[in-house]
């Protein structure tokens, strides 16, 4: 590409603590590699369409602001779930988009975030073969999942983990403080892929158990041994922790908390609260104390708890993403190449988008402990360099510091 | 005193991030008195009878090992839920534990917890005005939910709160990222007070609304009105965040969640899920998008977000402990007498032990605003200062390194 004028950028899916990251990267590199103008979709690509553009120059105008965004979970933009149509010449919805594009001079589209935003830039990129158009469409991945395919992992997977092992050793010293038998368990997100909930095996070291069974919706539980497993470990162990996907399944496939007795105020049957079931269900099976403990929301929007590796990784791959665009890729999702486990070195590269969209990565069985209520060294090895490193926060009155919310 | 010898330090009731801190203040205080030798009783005065006392030399002999106590967040020396039986001259238990503070040597007898705790002193500090003992009794305040009465607040309440603030921070912008409307409903602990609940006020600031709506357990909810005003509000702004407490009633002192349909997989009533409740309520009411998050027991352990002050003042109030016992104070809690909000100074006092013991302090009606759905200025002047400041966090492979536990 020999000129170039405006870039725009959006966000999509879930939030994350390092999605902001890979946003303040796309902006620096746009100022980095010579582009005019870099605009912002609100509300991803449903917003674009609807002609929710921001200037982004007006919001992310200093240096300062710039490493507020870093610290800013969540999705500065905002976020959609939408699925475009098949690109096909003559369709609505794509005829509108590209209009919009041309109206402000785009070059370079980067779209940050995980399985289905990947879907859009396949589409979008489709569609201006079809038309001709010059426009180049870049992806970055995001998701605290880490179930994308082709990159050893997403940006937002680090700081989550982060997160998870330590509230799994904190949620571990709380829970042996008095002198009886207790199992807790703690619910992790992640319905499909146990990438989070096998975080907690970061806890363990050596001022710390860790988690002592790690429930992966990989492996289909069968409640009935894990219960007899259970009794047997609490005559050797008091206190008991146990972290649990919110997805896990029985042998046949079933939630394990879609029991039929379990509705809600409302006689709508419960498919959350996993962990609440469990505990229910271990109390009266073994007649111990049980807690549960739902970590929620927050392991997607800690930000006071990210991980240095994340946050820098995200803000290179959103930088190195407009690289690409201006060096004529299009159609393509920045990938971390991983070098080396220790030290740890990752390179940044890209794929082609089909390999990417739609498809879903699980922990392979061979990171999986054999009894398969654990992870194996092979996990620890992958996942440890992920969650290094701590940002300087940058604190008022006791709260870290957030970028002020676009209105 | 002039001649001194042991002293014995427990801890009781539920844990925070700061009594490890009182812990560390009253071994250093120990040592730097002159004492000669410091033991900690297991699991508080119950396991104390059983005679369960460890030698705290042995596992607290370094200063990194003070540093790592401060930072390990729950009970070192374990807890307990125990009430002594009225003192009585010649009654058992307390022969037992005379006893053994006379084999063990003991001259000051520290305890580190709430409102019960400071009972155990209270009966303590009895019997041996019964028996002429000269032991002296010193207790040590803790409680994250701060409705102790006399002291200006107590220590664990501040990190607590920081962590509520900061989660309250992360919420509101996880919140705001879909285009559509929507209501997010966090429960926060405290049944009967609702200090850590009015903590969310704290979130909010010149980037971020923080919490639009504190429900405390103080005011009594007319639920009907509630919704009303709630879908007012939703007119005016898309996404709403409520911070209730886990105890909020209804006008006529039942639990909101306390609904006739509100049963559980096994056909019991449901206590707990305050906010599971309100989001399926104002769902099915209001026809938007809600969620619950639960804060849960993370909020007593998070010591990965410890305030400063907090930390500063609950190790200096055990210190000082030690100080009023070898001075020939017995029956008394040390408490913070606060001088000034702004710069923020509160010192260290001794009171009666009866003007505490089973005595809860709820806010006062004149800082809740006058609608009854949040705090005032008062409320945000008293608490501010105690959030402020952070610790420098030990990392190890990204997480925050504690103390080895106690076997």
């Amino acid at each position: 590409m020999e000129e170039r004028k405006n870039l725009i950028v959006g966000q999509s899916g879930g939030p994350t603590a390092a999605i902001n990251a890979s946003l303040a990267g796309v902006c620096c590199g746009a100022k980095h590699f010579g582009f005019e103008k870099v605009y912002g979709m609100r509300f991803g690509i449903e917003g674009f369409l609807n002609e929710k553009i921001v200037d982004l120059d007006e919001t992310l105008n200093s240096e300062l602001n710039i490493e507020l965004l870093k610290r800013t979970p969540s999705s500065y933009l905002g976020s959609c779930r939408y699925k475009l149509p098949k690109p096909e010449a003559g369709n609505e919805v794509y005829q509108k988009a590209f209009e919009l594009l041309e109206k402000h001079s785009i070059d370079v589209f980067v779209y940050i975030g995980g399985n289905d935003s990947m879907d859009t830039i396949l589409k979008m990129s489709e569609y201006a073969k079809i038309i001709g158009s010059q426009i180049k469409f870049i992806g970055i991945p995001k998701t605290i999942d880490n179930d994308l395919p082709v990159t050893d992992h997403t940006p937002g997977y680090g700081s989550a983990a982060k997160y998870i092992a330590t509230c799994i050793s904190e949620v571990v010293r709380d829970s042996n403080v008095y002198d009886l038998k207790s199992v807790t368990f703690v619910e992790i997100m992640g319905r499909n892929a146990g990438w989070l909930t096998a975080a907690a095996a970061l806890a363990k070291n050596s001022f710390n158990d860790g988690a002592d069974f790690i429930l992966l919706p990989e492996i289909g539980l069968n409640l009935k041994e894990f219960i007899n497993i259970l009794g047997n470990r609490l005559n050797e162990k008091n206190n008991i922790v146990v972290a649990v996907s919110e997805g896990i399944k029985d042998q046949n496939g079933n939630y394990i908390s879609e029991d039929e007795g379990n509705v809600d105020a409302f006689g709508h049957k419960m498919l959350s609260g996993t962990a609440a079931y469990l505990a229910k269900k271990i109390k009266s099976e073994l007649g111990v104390k049980t807690r549960a403990v739902e970590i929620n929301t927050l392991q997607r929007a800690a930000a006071h708890l990210q991980s240095k590796t994340d946050i820098d990784e995200a803000f290179n791959i959103g930088f190195l993403g407009v690289k690409a665009g201006i060096e004529g890729e299009t159609g393509v999702m920045m990938y971390f190449d991983r070098v080396n486990d220790a030290p740890y070195l990752s390179i940044v590269r890209k794929c082609d988008i089909n390999l990417v969209a739609n498809i879903e990565k699980e922990i392979p069985r061979g990171w999986i402990s054999e009894d398969g209520f654990g992870v194996n060294e092979k996990f620890i090895e992958y996942a440890k360099p992920l969650i290094a490193g701590e940002l300087s926060n940058i604190v008022c009155e006791g709260i870290q510091s957030h970028i002020v919310s676009l209105k």
